[in-house]
């Protein structure tokens, strides 16, 4: 998906609320912002927003001369979701359908996401989670979902956001099947996105094996992963995405994937006539473009 | 004030908004957003935002060929002005204190602001005229205010926003004393500010003599206002400047001025210790700022 000119000012303000993460000096932050500027000023809008964010995301932690801007909240959702996750692993074992009822939850964590907004709002994550249970969601892709697991040799999972993870490793505590379960984080920190260390410490090494795609963009960009993800990515039996960022970079790949995410932008809603803030349960074969 | 980081993200936005206002062709956007974001990286984070928003607009009217690209927004807020303006005169006139109740609905018309946002809100603008009577103000400003116009032989009122204008009119409908009034615009289209055209739209001519600052800034740039304007400015026994973007470049001017606003943004607020959405009446004297 390409980039969209309504994702301009929402990387510019990406980029203003990293820097000031790091530091209150307005020296580094003009300096920093000056390059970022200048960066977009220069775009192609070719480009997918997880290529343009990983430029901006780059230039902010060279110039803050931090490799990780996000860790702090990166650590808080961490430590946030697996406080919430013993009561959900006992909602979701306790459902009439844990399989779906952990896809909810999965896609509830999804809102742990310090891209579209740069502070923690414990009532505005709190929210998605209550109504995890209620959300519209196709119960058909479910199913499809669902059965394919069950059947698959190997499945792998693209992690999105760090403390997402947790509820990410309740979904494959429940995968029906016996699948050999890989879990794919990004190479190196971007936004708040989940590193290998991050999905560590969701516990993910107990249900998946962690597989790094290689790159530091908040989506997973085929034509920089590295050999070894590639070749999972292409041979595994079912491919589950994560998220907005990996939607944005996978929606037109050759292979068939379930995407699980929350829309959480007014572009992606647009381009393929989804609403905002509705729950994504979908394969790539049956997605409808808009425009 | 100088221009705040926090003012960059929403200058790129304005700037796309306004584009789009003009055109649905990305080529033409696409130029225009990359002048704007060089011109943005090179920018001295000391000039005042109407300063700053000067330069951006210039460069959208430009690459738009259009000279006005919100006029249709200012033709809609002045013609939904009027349409107003017959109940709400009858409330003035009827009210205990028709000066203050001027007052009121003049800062209720300051909300017909399109450089925060550049869409017509119909619940959002009704909500302002519907608190008018019951906002809490600074009573104590509006008292002295109302004493200096009636002693005064001039007045001078900064314009801000086209449809503002009507309630402006209204107000200087009620001033006491027998001043001779000016009433300021801007020299030429910026964002939705009055011009003279959308001054005469308006009714001023009857109660004011329609006096042109001549600069294309959505504040009063004293350094490059005309010669004509400076001396009235300079003469005139009261000053009241209406909105934001005066406010931005006079609030450190040397001779006293009374503001009249709505707070719109969190930048002033923070400034000036102001509750975001607070309407002001206060003059230039008595503003503390908090940084």
């Amino acid at each position: 998906m390409r980039t969209s000119l309504d994702c301009i000012p929402c990387f510019i303000r990406q980029a203003l609320d990293a820097s000031k993460m790091i530091t209150s000096d307005e020296k580094f932050i003009i300096r920093a912002m000056k390059r970022v500027l200048a960066a977009i000023s220069d775009f192609d809008l070719g480009l997918t927003p997880p290529e343009a964010g990983q430029v901006i995301h780059r230039i902010i932690r060279e110039e803050m001369k931090d490799p990780d801007p996000y860790l702090k909240l990166k650590e808080l959702s961490t430590a946030r979701a697996l406080e919430l996750s013993g009561r959900i692993k006992i909602t979701i074992t306790g459902s009439k359908n844990p399989f779906e009822t952990a896809v909810r939850f999965s896609i509830a964590g999804n809102i742990m996401d310090f891209g579209m907004r740069s502070d923690w709002d414990e009532a505005h994550i709190m929210s998605s989670f209550e109504k995890a249970e209620r959300e519209p969601i196709d119960l058909k892709s479910l199913e499809c979902l669902y059965n394919e697991i069950k059947n698959a040799k190997t499945v792998l999972v693209l992690g999105d956001n760090a403390g997402e993870t947790v509820f990410d490793r309740l979904l494959i505590e429940v995968f029906p099947g016996n699948a050999r379960v890989y879990y794919a984080v990004k190479g190196s920190a971007v936004i708040n996105d989940a590193t290998a260390e991050d999905a560590r410490q969701a516990g993910i090494e107990n249900v998946a094996e962690i597989l790094s795609n290689g790159v530091d963009s908040s989506g997973t960009l085929l034509n920089k992963c590295s050999g070894e993800f590639l070749s999972i990515f292409n041979d595994a039996d079912v491919v589950i995405s994560k998220g907005q960022g990996n939607f944005e970079t996978l929606n037109n790949a050759e292979r068939k994937i379930y995407f699980l995410l929350q829309v959480k932008c007014k572009v992606i809603a647009d381009f393929y006539n989804f609403r905002h803030g509705e729950w994504i349960v979908a394969d790539s074969n049956s997605l409808n473009k808009t425009n």
